[in-house]
């Protein structure tokens, strides 16, 4: 019998996880920091993962089959120079030590591709340089390399599921596409860059799907989350317009170009594809509209200021 | 001023590099989790780097300018393995922390060569691959990544010394060298391999010479403290026989080759002697010498059984 436990589990990414694995995973857990979720067929336990003697007693309660860790310190544009990014490596690597006591078997983390080097083109597991530029690049890499070599030595088996650039509902209203939405939503501007960047960007249902598969496969190592395709940020930016009614409100050029902003950030999906045989099934306008509605309702929702 | 804090101070580097710190640095630190040694112009203190508060209580207190990290799980044979790295990487982090939150200024740790892919020929900071095998090169190679990047970013200039293969007096007897030139001094025979594996050994003096001048110079990244020279492990056997007087009692071949040895592990030190200016000075016949009068004295100082 599988029993699964989910870090993470009430961010973006996991609390869609959280809803797919249910239909893999007889025996489902998950851990968040924040107030208890409650849902059917999940089983919410509140920890602190930053506390090793919590996490070690949590795992030794449940012994977990599967671990899926997806937490981290997200906070949009302070994660990437976070000192808090050392707390979180080393919580994982407590994670991971504790897993393997409990009797754990299969490990699935969230990696980034913030591990690669950007020059190198078309992002692969096999060939690009890693060659991180920023702290949580760092030290997601750090984490991933350390918990695989931990994991042979005591006979877990391990994947590593590099996130490139997602977007969907209950997304920080920071990021990238949701902070377009949400303008939009609310009859205001969205200023942007010129928008030349190319990235490659996954619906997040596809993503925790993506996660669900890997985590009940077989497959080891690093493996790019991804769709594979390039598109250009101001494409999105301009479909989102469209879509939202509103392509007068959507600024192009209004804000500089970040400095040492990379141009292309794409993944080299093959692994995925071809060894997990995994395959998106929301296509980036489908999931822009999915997104759009998503803020429309939440801002009618929200109390008027 | 220069306020210089050096922990492993007490261990097999760190005995010399704290005699040779005293001559650059008016004010020498040095931490060791053993009982408190005693010596002129260096204060001892005693703490547990595991212990994260007790890190942070000696680097507030203290407030070195220069950090020089040599501490890690050392114990001969089940370094490679042991899942105490985790300990200490996540300890490194701390100590690092510590440091730039107490206005340090120049940070220099301990790395290995295990970080490197050993297929890669001559060593190269710059172009061979970082492919640990063991969770030690993973755990070693892990640290000064991210320590690198956190230090960048705090402002505290950081180089990471990639040690190779070292020996001398002081050195734990279980290790390559010191158990044949113990055993020679014993009269009993000294069982090895067929030796034809080539290294790059330097001299435990020189190496701790190698950190203090890296310490006290502006070079940041990762160096190679190495000799450069490959010798063949048999070569070192029988210079060692033939030095204790006793070439009958190194039996090469008297032990399998383990699974998996690489063949050839030997530095490319044009970083450590172009940038740095480095220059070994004791020969290894020289260096094999004084080893081998270490043990004669230490085997005549010993109980007899």
């Amino acid at each position: 019998m599988k029993r699964l436990l989910i870090t993470g589990a009430s961010g973006f990414i996991g609390r869609h996880v959280v809803e797919l694995a249910r239909a893999r995973f007889g025996d489902v857990h998950a851990i968040t920091s924040r107030a208890l979720g409650a849902q059917a067929g999940v089983v919410w336990h509140q920890a602190d993962l930053l506390r090793a003697e919590e996490t070690r007693q949590v795992l030794e309660r449940l012994a977990p089959t599967h671990l899926l860790h997806l937490a981290w310190t997200v906070t949009p544009g302070a994660y990437w120079t976070s000192a808090s990014n050392l707390d979180w490596l080393s919580a994982s690597l407590e994670l991971g030590r504790a897993f393997a006591a409990a009797g754990g078997q299969r490990m699935v983390c969230a990696g980034t591709c913030a591990e690669y080097d950007w020059a190198g083109g078309i992002l692969s597991e096999n060939t690009t340089p890693l060659a991180p530029t920023t702290l949580y690049g760092a030290a997601k890499l750090a984490t991933g390399q350390v918990l695989e070599a931990f994991c042979r030595q005591v006979g877990v088996s391990f994947a590593w599921g590099r996130v490139f650039f997602t977007y969907g509902p209950f997304e920080h209203p920071d990021r990238l596409v949701s902070s377009i939405a949400r303008a939009l939503s609310r009859g205001e501007p969205a200023e942007c860059t010129s928008g030349t960047q190319l990235r490659d960007f996954l619906y997040v249902e596809d993503l925790a799907r993506a996660f669900v598969e890997l985590l009940d496969s077989p497959l080891t190592g690093p493996v790019n989350l991804a769709s594979g395709q390039e598109v250009a940020v101001r494409d999105i930016a301009a479909m989102l317009g469209r879509i939202g009614g509103r392509p007068d409100l959507v600024r192009l050029g209004a804000r500089p170009m970040p400095e040492g902003e990379p141009e292309r950030i794409v993944a080299d999906v093959r692994r995925l594809g071809d060894e997990l045989g995994f395959k998106a099934e929301v296509d980036l306008a489908v999931g822009l509209e999915r997104t759009v509605t998503y803020w429309r309702q939440a801002t009618l929702l929200e109390v008027p200021q």
